[in-house]
């Protein structure tokens, strides 16, 4: 599939004029906007503003407020719930992590749980903002239900991505951003476009068979846990995702398991649910509650060095340090622009037509 | 093999004596045998008294101090790094836990660093400890480098377990304790002692290829992250495995990757070491810190009870919530003893005959 190259400001400028028109207050378009570019920025294609339409969609139904009063509902001196008033998670997020900051500027660590949110783009985002302060930053969320646990059928969990970044010194921050299943839903969507099978253990079957068909969720199918089958060690990537789902929700009062409000509009929340919205969980800890700074940074310089000079099996594959395919796409993309295939740039062309924002 | 059964008081005695006949505390002989007990009731045969001679094989080679000044060495409110004085870390780890739940109950969490420490037994022994005052609690180690990060031949990383535990209500809690790599060596060592190949995912030869022999890693050979190869996420198992080590030991002042001191006594630390020893990191977190206990535990009940509900692939393997078959373990093995197999019992008799200690 072909496709174009947008500069990341006129992309940003669409994606804060979209969330203005949609009722944001300017400083968070500006900031969801940053967050989504972030993420094609990144290389993250299926997080950044081809989401966008998504988002607008749930606004329709009602299910997004663009204006929230976000509140702290809970609280200690390092720790905290606060509920997103239904918010774009894309503002709620950052106000979790400011918090989460404050806190471990004065006590050395800070977390906060967050209920009644919605999707956040990419958890790396999220955890980067503590390395800028030198801190650790840690950022998960829960999230539509497609994964099932091991040895099941049932659609209970979502990808449930975990992130933890570490500032470096001369080097790159080491950031570790990972879906808790063997591969995100946003592969086997690459897969689809392309008609090409995708390899055994990325999803199964509605009766548990492992298939190779991208198409499998569409009837009825599950992604499948970190580690595929249980030989490989899917209950490590079902207990991952269960924790994820577990700090994320059943500590904020978020809904957890099946009962996620899924990011696609036309699907209902189910009955009965347990909690609000979506959950996230959010973290920092000073790098100088425990060792001073330059200490750690000549450290984890150290540490980069010897991963980077591990022996290769293939001279063509090197080793990669976590954070730093991302980085080097940034770098590619904010040099020479943002590739976006044809298919997203006429959804957000219609986008804009509706909403009066120029692409 | 067949297996000799002993009651677990009979082994906590003998545990006991054996670490007092090294020159342990009676208090901290007391502690050290009830984290090893603990891994043998709940079915970890590796982490357990099988053990027992590795520790005192290390001690024999001063690697290990068995009456060790443990000390706070950087402190804030909410975190801090303890210097173990190279303890066992069947002591220190626990002494990081108290300070962190001491912490916990002040400020809402509490997050402990660890540096010149020694193999702490099973992560979730420490974790479980929070759980009981209501707490979230966290625990990792890194561990002898045997673990190959994607891409690579070279042995870096230990299998790097983390633990996350939390409190249910009418149910057990719900104990994550994973090792980050696809498979733990303890499992090779079965399939070694059965002469049974291994599944295709777990180990390399030298060269980076795929093997299914259950000795490849005596001819150089290394074990694989959670993820197995990189279309299955081998770089997630990678990236949660480098968290475990910049955690532990890159925070704490521990060695990280290669330099890790090796657990068996006959392979002697590298030179030029970045650090002192092995590193835990362990937290704990109150849960009324983010909302009512009783609400939390209502709410994990009904997490548990939609997971234990899930339509099962085959009826005769139901999902596994994480840390049921401990739990079921340590039923059956307190009421009806834990069997050792023979190569143990005859190893640990010697061991008693030396150190004046009758099993």
């Amino acid at each position: 599939m072909s496709s174009l190259l947008f500069q990341e400001n006129t992309l940003r400028t669409f994606t804060e004029c979209i969330f203005k028109a949609i009722g944001c207050p300017e400083k968070d378009a500006v900031l969801a906007a940053d967050v989504l570019l972030s993420s094609d920025l990144r290389g993250i294609d299926s997080h950044g503003v081809a989401r966008l339409s998504g988002y607008v969609r749930l606004w329709e139904k009602q299910r997004i407020n663009t204006n929230p009063n976000i509140t702290i509902v809970h609280e200690t001196a390092t720790t905290a719930t606060v509920d997103g008033d239904s918010g774009l998670g894309l503002v709620v997020a950052p106000f979790a992590m400011n918090l989460a900051m404050e806190k471990a500027e004065k006590y050395g660590s800070g977390w906060v749980s967050v209920r009644n949110s919605n999707h956040f783009g990419i958890a790396g985002y999220h955890a980067m903002q503590a390395v800028k302060k030198d801190m650790v930053g840690f950022a998960m969320t829960n999230a539509s239900p497609l994964v099932a646990p091991t040895y099941t059928t049932e659609r209970l969990l979502g990808t449930n991505p975990m992130c933890y970044a570490f500032p470096a010194g001369n080097y790159p921050p080491v950031v570790v951003d990972m879906a808790t299943a063997a591969a995100a839903n946003g592969k086997l969507e690459i897969a689809q476009r392309a008609q090409k099978p995708v390899p055994a253990g990325w999803v199964q079957t509605s009766a548990g068979e492992s298939t190779i068909d991208p198409h499998a969720l569409k009837t009825g199918g599950s992604l499948l846990p970190l580690g595929s089958d249980r030989d490989h060690g899917s209950h490590k990537g079902f207990g991952l995702s269960a924790t994820v789902d577990i700090l994320t929700a059943v500590l904020s009062g978020a809904n957890y398991g099946p009962w996620v409000p899924p990011f696609v509009a036309f699907l209902d929340p189910l009955p009965d649910l347990p909690g609000k919205g979506i959950g996230h969980f959010v973290g920092a800890m000073r790098v100088d509650g425990f060792r001073p700074v330059d200490e750690f940074k000549q450290n984890m310089d150290r540490w980069i060095e010897r991963f980077k000079a591990a022996k290769p099996i293939s001279e063509d594959c090197p080793v990669i340090i976590p954070g730093e395919p991302e980085l080097e796409a940034e770098k590619l993309r904010k040099a020479n622009g943002i590739p976006l295939t044809e298919a997203v740039v006429k959804d957000l062309r219609a986008l804009g037509e509706k909403l009066g924002c120029g692409l």
